[in-house]
């Protein structure tokens, strides 16, 4: 089996490097798998290679991708049209083209072409490059595929045996459907977490005569903010490609926050009781939940 | 020096620890402290003296507050009134009195008294209970101090010198601005991960048909949901108590996500690119800054 890995950073570069550590058979082996990697950066194609995250440094995307049975475009949000339509030309019909975008109906809409297979890993994020790259990446994780109506289901029963491999969980979920969950559960807290530190800090400078910043902050307003103004070149990208669904999301925050302060408003405690049990009971239910594998 | 504690649970608990471990001297020493601690719960009380979080189990509040110097309340919201009352009470004219609640300005609203300083250490909530108490909870943590203009200045100085011999750092706000503060800083993020949940419960029914809930959720969800649902019994007095802070709060986040809301429907990326960007230079703000103390 041959595995092209285009733009080895962190999620790339594990991708090879749970390919290579699993190859060989054993449990959940891999079997013989050759990983052919390419990053128009050569300082990162060439760590890839030093960190043993490939076996092979290509020149280009072709070659890279000339004989592979799996390719991975792991490129930034903003080039990965582009890097798909290169794989794309230089892929053979057998071959199985995927992503890790983090939003996918932009892409599953501009590619028609059977050999593609979107894709979302649900891992890393908060650090970058291949030197952060590592083997157990995707232990356990949920891996979306997004399968079109014209995807080849011969393909994609090997894009998801090879995410099993990196030892990753594939669940198959309709693109749009992928990006509205995305809104709540990854996009939206981005969000509220600039917005927590913007009332913040307005605040701060207000109640304390902006002498000193807030302190004060508990755990609970460390936590949340922790993502707060995360990488403005991949963020950016990721809200404008999900704008729609994101709108929807935080529509729906709106309408609740408004809830919370008529209930404020109204002294309803009973109200507020039933609301905070609620949550808790969803919190927990969110934690104990997990999704069922395709299989 | 003698010290009452009303109220033996996580907080009081850690008080009585913090002020024995550091009595007899030596650096931060705080010379020799008796501690007298009450309450109602008898087997916390016992708990708390077996712990060495107190040298005595007073048999009721005026039985602990007689001869004290200081006196920390130290029971939940909703008991507190009636608790500082009943400590004024039964405390001599050169005893003061301060309390730990999460809200100031109802407190101080409700009473008239220069022995009395409201109080709130910015330390514990996760965990409840004597058996959770630590020495060292308050070590390095902001302790704000609400006192009146009618607080006695002599005995302002004296809860200042014995918060920090607790380990804290003594903060002087005025009450109404702690809780707006405290909106910002704890209670939103506690309403925006309740709104978290409910959202992305409602989403995964929706887009996963109900057949398992999210995942997906990486790291940035569970630490921005991890405080939904807190202690409701706690957490409704908290937000009630300080409701027209925390509505203002809301509709200041509201009106920033509908400026989020404007962007992305204009697909504003440069805009976009400047919110973030801020976000992050606010975050960095607020990590790196620490309050000055009052001295």
């Amino acid at each position: 089996m041959r595995l092209a890995v285009l733009g080895v950073g962190l999620i790339g570069g594990s991708i090879g490097l749970a390919a290579r550590s699993r190859a060989g058979g054993g449990a959940g082996g891999g079997g013989d798998i050759h990983v052919a990697g390419y990053d128009p950066d050569e300082r990162a194609l060439r760590a890839a290679l030093e960190l043993g995250a490939i076996d092979e440094a290509a020149d280009g995307v072709a070659a890279a991708v000339t004989g592979a049975d799996v390719a991975f475009v792991a490129a930034p949000v903003g080039a990965l049209h582009d890097a798909v339509r290169e794989a794309l030309a230089a892929a053979g019909p057998e071959c199985v083209v995927s992503d890790v975008g983090s939003t996918k109906r932009a892409l599953a809409d501009a590619i028609q072409d059977g050999r593609f297979i979107g894709g979302h890993p649900l891992a890393g994020a908060e650090t970058a490059g291949v030197e952060h790259a590592r083997a157990d990446l995707f232990e356990g994780a949920a891996w979306y595929l997004t399968p079109a109506a014209s995807s080849s289901a011969v393909l994609l029963e090997r894009l998801r045996r090879t995410i099993a491999v990196l030892g990753a969980r594939p669940v198959t979920i309709e693109a749009a459907a992928h990006d509205r969950l995305m809104a709540h559960l990854s996009h939206l807290p981005h969000v509220l977490a600039n917005v927590l530190v913007s009332g913040a800090v307005r605040a701060s400078e207000r109640e304390q005569h902006g002498s000193w910043g807030p302190v004060g902050a508990g755990p609970s307003f460390r936590d949340a903010t922790r993502v707060a103004g995360a990488n403005t070149r991949v963020w950016v990208d990721i809200y404008l490609s999900n704008r729609e669904a994101l709108i929807e999301a935080l529509d729906d925050a709106i309408d609740r926050l408004e809830g919370v302060c008529a209930m404020l408003a109204g002294e309803d405690a009973g109200a507020l009781y039933a609301w905070n049990e609620r949550a808790r009971a969803e919190r927990e239910q969110l934690a104990g939940a997990a999704p069922a594998p395709d299989s």
